[in-house]
């Protein structure tokens, strides 16, 4: 049995993902595709419990360095537990969020910088990396007046437009140099955005130009 | 004012590390020296929290990384808002474990080596190091014995012999190499044991050699 393959969705807050993930689920289910999907961070009982103290707000200081290192034990759980029993069954996984979330908002928003992101990324998943990332990239300020029309936001939801702005841009940098990353201009109408998400799977991973 | 010292007291479990604390605490107040005591995982409103995930049992296997990861977090959130500052009001912090024990337990217990180990050391800590660590060095079958008179193990404590016998092994190997690291024989008596730990205090930080 052929293993598996990783897909991840990434974006800011707002940017879709959710929709995105459950329209490359359908597509994949029509091709006779078995599915798992896991979010980050979480996706296990520990890295849940780890979401809840990175989500949450503290009094004390949280250190941009605790709050990346949070991300990775969650991130170690659910690979080794999770995600790569899964593709060894051959089921395909879609993850919302993975580490290029890490580098985007803590190595570029939190500004740690692109290096230590990829000392530790190194340190914890060695070789492990996905077989696309589909990237929706949307304007800071749309993407944060979506969030905010979904509910109240968390302790990293709170930061300013600067910080976003910053993350956008890492996360576009990364794109620049990596083809398993494709960019969907997620400022488009959400038939528009799926119709891009969709069109890119195929290239990527079927190596097709489908009509959709 | 001058800033204070940082003094890490190190060891297996039932080496006597908390009553080495309470020893070399009362020697600095004997002298008029103002102490703060900490301890590791631990010591700030989510490091405890984040004690509290590693301590506890679950179901899912705990990966060696997440394990070290969730320490560093831990180190992290305590070095930058309680160690730093109370080092800079003159106040000498006095900690029960610090990143010796990472280096020892997960890079030596768990197996993932040293070199991880300085890579994330210097990734999180940069270049904050101890003034001071006294290592208490006991058997670990004497050490665990004396931990299991204490009540009952956690998830690291009920590791087996093999493990206390690699972490101690990797403790000495660290101290062979570093002058800032003493090692204390904690096979002796409490009182001998106290001597000459007080005694590598003086040497080290107060260039004396008393006769305690």
């Amino acid at each position: 049995m052929p293993v598996g393959k990783f897909i991840v969705i990434e974006g800011l807050e707002g940017a879709g993902k959710s929709s995105a993930i459950a329209s490359v689920v359908n597509h994949l289910h029509a091709k006779g595709i078995a599915t798992q999907t896991v979010r980050e961070p979480g996706g296990t009982p520990l890295a849940e419990a780890i979401r809840e103290l990175v989500k949450q707000d503290w009094e004390e200081q949280l250190t941009a360095e605790t709050e990346l290192l949070l991300m990775y034990a969650s991130r170690s759980q659910l690979v080794e537990n999770i995600i790569k029993p899964a593709l060894a069954r051959g089921v395909w996984v879609i993850a919302d969020r993975h580490d290029l979330s890490s580098r985007a908002y803590q190595g570029g928003g939190r500004q740690l910088g692109d290096e230590k992101l990829l000392t530790l990324r190194n340190l914890v998943l060695d070789n492990f990396v996905p077989d696309l990332t589909l990237l929706l990239d949307v304007d800071p300020k749309k993407g944060l007046e979506r969030a905010r029309e979904r509910g109240e936001l968390d302790r990293i939801e709170q930061e300013d437009i600067a910080f976003f702005q910053r993350t956008r841009d890492r996360y576009l940098e990364i794109a620049a140099s990596d083809p398993a990353i494709c960019v969907v201009n997620s400022n488009q109408s959400m038939e528009q955005v799926h119709r891009d998400l969709l069109q890119q799977l195929e290239v990527k991973l079927f190596h097709e130009m489908g009509s959709l």
